[in-house]
């Protein structure tokens, strides 16, 4: 090994321990996306990471293609910004209608929630009808049948939009006998589907995941965001980017090595991120994040 | 008289007749607008209207005081562009957080539906306490309560937000058990409150009109879309900016006398228009708003 080989290797190694203590990127459209932030923080507790929810243009499952993509590029541009080692994109609209785009915008990589959602479905499934629940957009982008059937051709998918429960659950109304009508009306002849899984394609259903268990009947629910944390986990582990073991013991959701962005309204953030997680973001900073791209060209 | 001033009578003349022929602009946070464009339509059918539902940033009701000014002055400039002699701000939410905001940044005449709802709701509750119901940033920012309180200080004004009203009248969902048990939770204590006037102080609320009613008894319902069409009538005639009379048999809504904008999303807004108003947009047209301001400076 020649000394420029030893300096490359040295300078490899140092660039790679500097990468290893970077923060993972998450984005969403609001505050959803912390359930799949609470997954990543449960799995990987020596991680930081920076979270930003788009508040100002909340909801992306009603928006188009075109719009969804642009919103989706801004958002990655402002984390892309912060120094972080991987992008999870935990919208599974923006993951359905903008994960081509974001990859091509930015320099790091890109990890959405419907691959992994769907990966998780096919397995536990065994060959029965899996059920997909979402927004209008993730559902009219047919992207988790799409996914679904990538690994495994002969596999039936039912996709049912399910709009009404994200109101619901940012509403603290997840328990109420309207949620339970609401879940009656969606989920009922999905009951007589025979399925093998049912995807919770969207980050506000883990929230309602009891009262759909309770409406849908003994049928496993694949949460996508923690089927993404899982895939995170193993990904960081294959490239080494795992931070150096340290002790950690105790590590709270929220505490202040985490940063949180919204690009509007952090008070209501903050409210419905209590009733989300638990407890509310200690670092909660408004920021725009448009704009960006006509600054750096 | 000298020539000069006949000059400039005839010019002003001319201006005038100029002025009285351009259609009206009415902005909204999306597709609920189209209600207060329906009660305007109905009460001027002389009238040219050009509507913009910034559909790409839909809803407005749970965002910030900054970011409705910010989006409420990018609608007003693009519909000023289009050349209108009156803007309408259909939106309560816009209406109540950003009109002097609007004001300033347009040089055109504009009218909220918050006025117009509070002078309805004092005349016809004589003197009774009024109920509000309205968004999360509409009661926030007590603005119903505030122009209440103008015309008449002793009177006594309830405000509540119902932001599950928006999503089940998108849904088509107006006349199910599921909006029957949600007007009930929010409206149930409302019944014993003794009320003079109800006013629907969000553009989706008239299409929840027999639910609301069904649930409060025998209230006055004040629809502040239409309170807002009598008053925007009277201000064209005492100005003399209504149209030259002419022959307007069977105008019908929706005909392409009128154009229909919005900022993302026209498909969806085409099948939501249709729910509301029995009939789709002839002229619909996507359309950016934002980044005018830049682009003016």
């Amino acid at each position: 090994m020649s000394s420029v080989d030893i300096a490359r290797q040295s300078a490899f190694g140092n660039r790679q321990s500097e990468i290893s203590a970077l923060p993972i990127g998450i984005f969403d459209s609001g505050v959803g996306g912390l359930t799949v932030y609470r997954a990543l923080h449960e799995r990987l507790p020596a991680e930081r990471f920076v979270y930003l929810g788009d508040t100002a243009r909340v909801p992306y499952g009603t928006k188009s293609l075109s719009t969804v993509e642009r919103y989706g590029i801004e958002n990655a541009k402002f984390l892309e910004a912060q120094g972080i080692k991987l992008l999870v994109v935990a919208c599974n609209t923006a993951s359905a209608l903008a994960l081509p785009a974001i990859g091509k915008a930015i320099d790091i990589q890109v990890v959405g929630v419907i691959e992994p959602g769907a990966r998780s479905a096919v397995r536990i499934a065994g060959g029965k009808t899996i059920a997909v629940i979402a927004t209008e957009a993730t559902v009219q982008s047919g992207a988790y049948a799409k996914a679904i059937n990538n690994i495994d051709p002969n596999a039936k998918v039912i996709e049912r939009a399910c709009p009404l429960f994200v109101p619901l659950a940012e509403e603290g109304w997840a328990n109420s006998d309207v949620a339970r009508s609401v879940a009656e009306q969606y989920l009922q002849d999905l009951r007589d589907a025979d399925l093998g899984a049912l995807v919770l394609g969207c980050t506000h259903y883990p929230i309602l995941r009891d009262l759909i268990a309770e409406t849908i009947g003994d049928i496993p629910l694949i949460d996508s965001g923690a089927a993404t944390a899982r895939e995170v986990q193993a990904l960081l582990e294959s490239t080494g980017a795992s931070p150096a073991q340290r002790e950690i013991e105790d590590r709270r959701l929220c505490d202040d090595l985490d940063h949180f962005y919204v690009t509007d309204a952090a008070e209501r953030f903050a409210k419905v991120a209590e009733r989300f997680l638990g407890t509310a973001p200690s670092v909660l900073e408004a920021v725009e994040v448009w704009g960006h791209d006509e600054l750096r060209t």
